[in-house]
């Protein structure tokens, strides 16, 4: 090869690998990131290199926002991942509270699952967890507790600098309630309108038959496939961002999660390369659960693994009732006309696709 | 043969007749009998000759019921039936109203079909109506009006009255809104128990996906799969039916009907042998709908056409919001213990047996 030939390879090479970084996905988390489930698909953003996680902000839901927090932290120092700002976000939803989702289930019957509100978590068959407790307490973690710290503020003012700073160019990928962006959005009129999409989940609507036998996680919601836990646990904050001027809403169902499962062959899979983060997953996965998040951050990455995509107009049922937090859909452009807006829907994804890019993405 | 063993003979064939006759299942039908799909499915009760149809009670729902009741009566009049009585019963649900469901209609969105309420029915592809009316006024009917009158009383009290002469004997097929039912339960406290079985309808279980394309009536049920007609007419007297202490309460759900059609060519098998009832039908008869009701009279007739039957705990949404008379299941025995019970339901048919139960039974 010339010299010259070389300079222009060499000048080729170094031009790609600039627009590549230019041209880096700029996303931020919001979720309730508990260990295992909470955080894998985290992982999966992480380790892409197309895709530049500015921040991860964290919000109560499966556990409370101070543990989510730690845990969170601990596992970007364990996989030396530090430069990610984790920023903590509400501890309450705005309106809903354990009281009042314990009346809610006195008078209307128990939900499937109460997430931080939890008062005993049963022995078998569910998340490896520390026993109820109150929000701010942190208690000891297996893995250990974290050295660094969370950037000071709140979540919702990360959201809101970060979006003046990267206008039009920062999808949110929200995995819990949406407390955070509903803040952000009262706390500046003008915050949905400058977010690239916003990608959030929630609801079955291939819904299996009510009473469906043999799919624990199926059956949970079958009886009432227009909950989930996400919506109900802040209904009034699900409104809110409903309704908000988002230049992009997509919302992942419950049904794309419903065929997966991070079963022990799965992770074994994805761990076996035994690197940081391969390790990291090893010790914290635990087998048998749906891949409910980690679909959402696959169908985000790459969207080729969607099989099956909706446009309804939705909206979130604020009587505190039965049906409080429950979705409402109408035909695209024919709701009521209260604010609610036409929100993209994916309904089911490629299963084998979505194992072949967590073993990637965790192994690598 | 003998003269001895001819007798023999004959009072075998007597006696065996006698007990046919002693042994008819005893029905009452409660119905927005609308010509049409409304009327089909008491035809088919009324032409199984081991079915003894003690009166026929209507409800408003899908029309009026003085409309209905004189709609009713004529059909009696032309198969030649005058001996089955038709009681009137209640024109208002207890507390909706048409200003009611107007009002949540504005707030919370359309609604896929509103009965009698409808102000304007849209040309095409929909049943033959005549326009909006006020409650008491019976429009011009094209095949004339009835001769005969309903039998004087109200529809509850002749429910109260029928089940004490024949305590524990009657089946109750509701067809439509639950009012009357309502009513008599309240009426007379011990009446639920001295029936047999109440069978009735409602609710998507098996639920197509939202949007679904291709198919109007699952495309008007996918948004709210909880929520049926005869349901949110009148939800207070759905809540009052399902928490009353039946024998046995049978719900056949909008999932058995879904893959039904009364096409033309089944109505063409069904009226081919011109005998007064196929000639009613022929008439009358608007091809194109599924086979609503017809289900389930068919699946109270012949419960060998039942595929898929399941258990629930059931009760219905009073909270005047989006989910005004969605129904709400919890797994059996699993309710909030505020009277719901547990329910049998009937999720999928055998279409092609109901196609030729409703072919010979209609054709007879």
């Amino acid at each position: 090869m010339t010299k010259a030939l070389h300079a222009l390879f060499l000048l080729l090479a170094l031009s790609l690998a600039s627009a590549a970084q230019a041209e880096r996905r700029k996303v931020i988390v919001d979720q309730d990131a508990f260990e295992g489930p909470g955080l894998q698909p985290i992982l999966m953003l992480l380790q892409d290199p197309t895709v530049e996680v500015l921040g991860i902000t964290i919000v109560s839901g499966d556990g409370w926002a101070p543990e989510e927090t730690a845990q969170t932290l601990r596992m970007l120092e364990l996989i030396g991942r530090t430069e990610v700002p984790v920023i903590q976000g509400a501890i309450h939803p705005l309106i809903n509270s354990k009281a009042r989702n314990k009346a809610r289930e006195d008078q209307y019957g128990a939900l499937g699952y109460r997430g931080a509100w939890t008062e005993s978590w049963p022995g078998d068959n569910t998340m490896k967890r520390a026993p109820f407790h109150e929000p701010k307490v942190v208690p000891p973690m297996e893995i250990g507790l974290p050295k660094i710290a969370a950037r000071p503020g709140s979540a919702a003012d990360f959201l809101i600098d970060m979006t003046r700073k990267y206008p039009g160019q920062i999808t949110i990928i929200a995995m819990g309630p949406l407390t955070n962006l509903a803040l952000a959005q009262r706390l500046d009129d003008d915050f949905a309108g400058r977010v690239k999409e916003l990608v959030m989940e929630g609801g079955m609507f291939l819904a299996p038959p009510a009473g469906t036998k043999g799919d624990e996680f199926a059956a949970q919601v079958s009886h009432a496939p227009r909950l989930s836990f996400n919506h109900f646990w802040d209904p009034e904050a699900s409104h809110i961002v409903f309704t908000s001027p988002w230049q992009k809403l997509t919302l992942v169902t419950g049904d794309t999660s419903a065929p997966t499962r991070a079963g022990a062959d799965l992770l074994a899979r994805a761990t076996a390369s035994k690197r940081p983060v391969a390790r990291y997953v090893a010790k914290t996965a635990q087998p048998g659960f749906p891949l409910w998040d980690e679909v959402e951050a696959a169908a985000w990455l790459d969207p080729t693994i969607v099989t099956q995509r909706g446009t309804l107009a939705m909206d979130v049922d604020l009587m505190p009732g039965a049906n409080y937090g429950a979705l409402l859909t109408w035909p695209a452009g024919k709701g009521p006309g209260l604010g609610e807006r036409d929100v993209n829907l994916i309904y089911a994804i490629d299963v084998s696709k979505l194992d072949t890019m967590f073993v990637d993405l965790i192994g690598r």
